[in-house]
């Protein structure tokens, strides 16, 4: 993996390709912490932009950002059933603190549903203080046995929106609208195009009433749940003693929705765009979206593309793109091109002597296409590259995954398909639980979502691909992260 | 604290005010943690605003975010001996996860110099790769027994600068210059002055070289160390091995920096600003920067101040002013100025019948003194209004601030004001351990720096205020938070 030697492709070992892609850009690096990673600057500077586009659409929706605390008491963990039984045994656990033993020992939140309503039950008295709408951007831990850097860590960044609403209905929408925001954020800035749906009884969170998710299909063909949302009904309100005064006078349980997505989202850009030479950062998230690099052999050659390339970057940087100039002596331009191609910068300008004469810059877009671009109006041009390198990252990706989606699949085809390439597989299923477990001991592969009317198959199946009962809603399936 | 009601005046209890006028913003609230607060919207914007400022000053001198772990193993804690003396009795420890007993307990960081150089030692080879510049937005916990909202709690919210440089003079270099930025920030943003210099040895940071300081001035007339950087020497490089190839070829140690300032800085601004009203924020990191507040009778005249107020939020917006337009009904007016003045909005505009008919909207500054503005041209004129108020905060301050320094003390005197109104007292010090810690078992006073020079006095006192020996250097004492 040093510089030229290129990294396993992904045809190879898709796993050994994603951690050295990972690597190669320099987005994170292991820690001396088990299943810790370190998120590096590159990696970070992806994820603040992440963060900051979300953060501008959840504010644009009303929500507000707030910050509750790291510990939660042992026993606000248990007050909701499903909750404790699905949280409890990831947790870590702080039993000693300023050199004394606890009273009563604190978990680390693994998602902060407990201490955010007992917080709203004392916010909350009447109809007037509905729907809350909050957000908060945190690090949580789950203590997970087998880690993968962003995809899977023991601690990982995320937000995760926590509201209370006064009836079911309101709670639903805040539900649906902020997966739509998911999906229009993925879809939008990732470039990655996602499916939605209602996830099964047996996948939803510990604790909710429904769950959403937002499904993309990696290169590997495996699905990853990048986004979920849940309708929480008042099943917190109820355990935290969230009550308010109706308009009627009467006291009631407030509904309770939450949201979340995580670092996880930068692994899955990875998976979703990046090829045999690494990562490929989509335009509107990358840290650097254009590098301009200058050619030279001569020192009056030097003086010469320097000076254009100076001022190209100060005219791309007027125009808000996010660009540098790679000026380094001593390093050839092809050792240039490695490196930053290794980081995934959408597109490169080279200008050399011959450019400068030509007024032009050389344009390479790390998706593949070289053209020439006149210096005159340069910004403008790039702008529209970087529009193109976007657009067409989403349709690529967007075109494989119904490359590898089948419908109206058989139970033999199931199998063939899940054991085989891998892909979604739309079918029938009769929504029991026995058929779910089977088609996962069978297959490795889970319902990821019944999904949304919109991905729904022209014509619904009939019957349940493993039992033949009757369908009670289409599901998709898939081998999943 | 209901409306109208009132808070606690500063001159009968600045403590109790303090806490009110924090819960009257709703900047926080008490949590069911021990020693945890609930940053609760209001007071995390105002948190954000302060992020976004210091963290464009961050980038803009060359820093890049990055993320490290929550956890470090209580084995690396120990490796600089100062260090985990000072930190070690202060520590969260887990020691229990995934359901079993950890063979390493994890101590939850409250500062990241060891895990941070861990990784350096991994990063840096050569100084080709110096100097690095990294800093973290994070959370840390110090397990306090005596908490504060904002300014002492358990779990805070901070950023940590941590850099490596090949010599002294480039770590001296850059830990002045942090010290400066947060200098700038202190009082361009927050409109509070701040004395720099130098801690004595024994209020270093543990673990370090030289530790510099900002040194607020509150209201109670009490010191509040606002931000701190550090010089760390090869103290942790040696520790942990971070070593790089010179240009000469050789192998040497790196020299590292820290610095640091937290979610204290929101408790700073509120005890620098506020008032027996409430809060009051500088317009430069004020969430809401203006109000307006429609005022009617009838319906018609309903109307008329609606459309005049809903026009006038537009234009402000549209110059980057943040404003809020407060058009609830069944609220007097003067139950709404309540409101806003203890949210601490530093502008209300106020518009009547009157005001439209007379094309103008009355200015309330939260510091004092109304006026009439014309609704022509009104954004630029409140942008001028907000910039009078920023520098107006700034000018009371300092004045404040110099009304309670007194130069050259002698002995007496330094007893006197400690014990009575409190204050900053400079005066010279033999620099000895022994008088530093004698005069501050009598008054409960410390040295919370050496100036820097040009907030020194202008003749350099000859002797030491406690033992009359030659003074070594000016000292600055007060009591602190």
């Amino acid at each position: 993996m040093s510089d030229g030697a290129g990294i396993t492709p992904r045809a190879s070992d898709f796993s050994a390709w994603y951690n050295e892609a990972v690597m190669r850009a320099e987005l994170a690096d292991y820690s001396p912490v088990r299943g810790c990673m370190v998120i590096r600057p590159n990696g970070y500077a992806l994820w603040e932009l992440m963060q900051r586009s979300l953060d501008d659409l959840f504010k644009a929706s009303g929500h507000r950002n707030a910050y509750f605390p790291l510990f939660i008491p042992e026993s606000f963990l248990r007050r909701e059933a499903e909750h404790v039984k699905g949280f409890a045994p990831q947790t870590a656990v702080v039993t000693r603190a300023g050199g004394k033993e606890l009273d009563e020992p604190l978990v680390i939140r693994p998602t902060s549903e407990t201490i955010i309503y007992a917080m709203f039950a004392k916010w909350i008295q009447s109809y007037r203080d509905l729907p809350l709408l909050i957000n908060q951007w945190a690090n949580v831990v789950r203590w997970e046995l087998r880690t993968r850097l962003f995809l899977r860590t023991t601690e990982f960044l995320w937000q995760e929106g926590h509201t209370a609403h006064a009836d079911e209905a309101d709670a639903e929408r805040e539900a649906r609208q902020m997966l739509g925001i998911y999906r229009r954020f993925m879809e939008e800035w990732m470039a990655m195009p996602v499916v939605t749906g209602i996830k099964t009884a047996g996948e939803k969170f510990a604790g909710a009433l429904r769950t959403y998710s937002c499904e993309g299909l990696m290169q590997d063909n495996r699905a990853l749940q990048a986004g979920t949302s849940h309708n929480l009904g008042q099943n917190f309100a109820k355990a935290f003693g969230v009550q308010f005064q109706t308009v009627a006078g009467d006291l009631d349980y407030v509904w309770n929705t939450s949201w979340g997505v995580s670092t996880r989202l930068v692994g899955a850009l990875v998976m979703t765009h990046g090829d045999d030479v690494g990562i490929v950062c989509p335009p509107r998230l990358a840290p650097v979206q254009a590098v301009v690099v200058p050619i030279w052999r001569s020192d009056a050659e030097r003086a010469r593309v320097l000076e254009a390339a100076t001022r190209s970057v100060a005219l791309l940087r007027e125009a808000g793109v996010r660009v540098e100039v790679d000026a380094r002596d001593g390093m050839t331009p092809g050792a240039k091109y490695y490196e930053w191609e290794g980081r995934g910068v959408p597109l490169r300008l080279e200008i050399g002597p011959r450019d400068v004469s030509a007024g032009q810059a050389m344009a390479a877009r790390r998706t593949g296409g070289k053209s020439a671009l006149p210096l005159d109006g340069l910004a403008q041009r790039v702008v529209v590259e970087l529009e193109a390198v976007q657009r067409g990252l989403l349709e690529t990706a967007r075109a494989r995954r119904e490359a590898h989606t089948r419908r109206g699949v058989g139970r033999d085809e199931l199998v063939a398909m899940m054991e085989g390439e891998g892909g979604f597989a739309y079918a029938g299923f009769c929504g029991g639980a026995e058929c779910e477990a089977a088609i996962k001991e069978r297959t490795k592969a889970a319902v990821r979502v019944l999904p949304d009317e919109e991905f729904r198959s022209p014509s619904a199946p009939a019957r349940c691909v493993w039992c033949g009962a009757p369908s009670s809603a289409e599901a998709m399936w898939a081998r999943a992260y």
